[in-house]
């Protein structure tokens, strides 16, 4: 995405700069489409003329969809685009993306992310105690149900070193990330966006505990009996899956996910594959 | 979000709206904040004008983060809010949703959706032939590359379903679900989002073979060895883990992750958690 409009200034004689601004420049895409990004300040009104003008010559050569990068200072173009016919796709703090799709038909444009990303922390030291937080705010503010360590992976960050970072953050405990135990993937959560959180098993490398101030209420590490004796984890069958799994993984011999580092077939960047790695190198 | 603009109908005598119009309503949300949901028509001057004054009001009331949601057909309003200091937050094609924080210092605002979710499927028949296509758009295009089949999980899409629903779309082969043998997880994919794609076990239940039109080049049953033996598949050190890890199912004893129905704390509805149920079952 790196078109700019053409580059002659908007300036007070409109008739003249319309007839240097007959098109957007764009690029094309991967898949028949075009791509504009606006980089320039532009009157709204013209912007509509020139939009209208673009989309009849890129349906002329056969162009599907349309996008249009808007950056937020020239949010000035929104309505006008939006009265060609575009509609939003995805937004970002600092950009709104329209498109449009010029053929007869349903439109074949991708969808934006989908899904949020959470990681639930079970942290057990040689107590068998494990490591447990009361949230100030939010769905459990109030409930005093004690529970692992949670929290969001964000855009970008890997789900293994999100898992250690919530727990820092959350309780002041360093810890080493081990394996992913199960996930579990959930419909209409904030945003109406689906959901999967990672239950991840990490090794605790200190053992002060200090609470977060913000989000956390308390933050303890507690015998695992008196967390498995919760009404809270008793009540509900997703958190008596974890409360075995959780056992089966420290007395028993279960098997998750582990990460190694692999390269993408597209590029050289290091990213993380998980799985069961104790299955694999037993062959 | 359920909170409309006041309901006195915007109309010619500006003056008189604006004294019946001086605030916005709002509902508090969970964390200290408030939503807006605009639903009827408003003059943009005019809305600028009453989010100034219930701004104010907020902050008296020590509110934190603020949200406006605001239908594509209330486009107009858009530039108002942004001049007021909103920022984007996310879009669906069908509205916008805009943010701003009232207090001091950094906000603690949720991000939206991070991550596109993607499926892969290994689907191997009794001959030891392997379901393969080649893609005729995107990066594929026009490389030979036989591949297992790939596809997006939609919003709202479990996993394990939308992995039978791309076999059966790319290859017309219907297929049972069996476990996920791996996931990868990357970073800045299309639109600069993470993505986390899942290597599916299925087992398929037909096996006559019928490309899609649009998307597939090709597709067929191709003996595994000669899949594997693809220069393509050895040059990538991410293929071949996945050649090993389907080889060691086949062959071995590897456990993915099976899928289990359960419900969730805060809901009757049923989601999928997915774990090592071999080794949980054998304890």
């Amino acid at each position: 995405m790196s078109t700019s409009v053409n580059s002659t200034p908007v300036n007070e004689k409109d008739e003249q700069v319309f007839q240097d601004l007959k098109l957007l420049n764009a690029v094309n895409d991967r898949y028949g489409g075009v791509i504009v990004e606006v980089r320039e300040a532009m009157d709204s009104a013209l912007f509509g003329s020139v939009l209208r003008a673009s989309i009849a010559q890129w349906r002329h050569q056969g162009k599907k969809g349309v996008w249009i990068k808007l950056p937020i200072q020239h949010v000035n173009l929104v309505e006008a685009a939006v009265k060609e016919g575009f509609w939003f796709h995805h937004a970002e703090s600092n950009y709104l993306m329209l498109c449009y799709w010029i053929p007869e038909g349903t439109h074949t444009l991708p969808a934006n992310a989908s899904h949020r990303i959470g990681i639930s922390a079970f942290v057990m030291n040689e107590k068998r105690e494990v490591l447990v937080v009361q949230e100030s705010t939010g769905r459990f503010q109030g409930t005093s149900v004690w529970k692992f360590p949670t929290g969001v992976v964000n855009e970008g960050e890997d789900i293994c070193a999100a898992a250690v970072r919530e727990v820092k953050e959350e309780t002041a405990v360093d810890t080493k990330f081990i394996e992913i135990l199960a996930f579990r993937q959930s419909h209409k959560a904030l945003f109406d966006k689906s959901d999967i959180f990672f239950l991840c098993l990490l090794e605790p490398l200190s053992s002060e505990v200090q609470k977060q101030e913000t989000e956390i209420e308390a933050a303890k590490w507690m015998p695992f009996e008196e967390y498995k004796a919760q009404p809270f984890v008793q009540k509900h069958e997703l958190l008596k899956y974890i409360v075995d799994i959780c056992l089966a993984k420290k007395d028993g011999n279960y098997s998750g996910f582990s990460p190694v580092p692999t390269t993408s077939a597209f590029s050289d960047e290091k990213n993380f594959m998980y799985f069961n790695t104790t299955d694999l190198n037993g062959q």
